[in-house]
């Protein structure tokens, strides 16, 4: 079964911690140990992990890529102006996959699920599927 | 069971929509629900996933990604000149996952499967394997 | 269950072939065939596939991701210094699947499995989790 989660993005880039989200999902499915893949079913926002710990990091990281993938370029021929988005999408990807051992999503000490918005803001899904051992 | 299917790209650089046969993989399986596992066996390619609707958004997908990576940089020491593409290839990844849903692949409403030809043309595989609910 | 391996850095950025340690988790698991999922807790490191013939390939890549995202960059807000590593962890990617067919690794003629370090040297660990058929 997939779960469906709702995602409200409230800016054109943000990083929005989604690891309790997740956490609910498979404490809800009951499963006890497997993998969780996530799926975010939109071209212009990926799913990610980085550090939770400082806020710092992901405005850095959001900060990185634009500096990378310009939000205009002349190069650019996709009408709607959201070329930028669809590559950083491409860049971080679009399915993640998460360990669970006795029903917890097993991650490092500094490590947290993000939903990446490209685009925003806009309503979003980010999709949960969890494979039982 | 791996399923190997074959792609033929027909320049350096390319982006070839393989919804359709990896949709046909999971037909002919007969598999109801689980997780598609999709594998890139080469250096210089990668899968990612990205719009379908309008062929601008993956052409510019391919010219941001040589903007960022250029095909020739004095500090390669790879001495095959296709070091981009090796790049490119660990950017993108070499692996993904899709959901299965009622023997179909769910997706999101823009969403198709490309394999990325980042050194062509030639002859490629991509694998494909089912893990069933 | 997720066998932890541990990997010892000993630069700042560095790519480790761990291809044959993931292989002899698989031989001892006795597992035939199924999708091994790799994962690293650190959110300054990563694991990706690239060409394993020549090395010349994986200095290119190291040396091509610190052209794009430097080390050091008047935006960083991060105040560790390490925010490269953090933006290079994202891009590359915490997780991967590889298949498995009678008990081997299914790679590519030129594949290996790198583990990725950008802020080393450190005691790392890479997380290897099989799924069987």
């Amino acid at each position: 079964m997939v779960t469906r989660l709702s995602i409200s993005t409230d800016s054109r880039e943000q990083l929005v911690d989604v690891t309790g989200q997740v956490q609910e999902v498979l404490r809800t499915s009951g499963v006890d140990s497997g993998v969780v893949t996530l799926f975010v079913p939109h071209t212009t926002a990926a799913v990610t992990i980085n550090e939770k710990a400082d806020p710092s990091v992901v405005a850095d990281l959001l900060k990185g890529l634009s500096e990378i993938i310009p939000h205009r370029a002349a190069y650019y021929r996709h009408v709607e102006g959201n070329s930028d988005a669809h590559i950083k999408a491409s860049l971080l990807g679009s399915a993640l996959q998460v360990l669970a051992e006795n029903g917890e999503l097993v991650l490092g000490t500094w490590q947290g699920i993000y939903f990446c918005e490209f685009d925003g803001p806009r309503s979003r899904k980010l999709w949960v599927k969890i494979t039982p051992d």
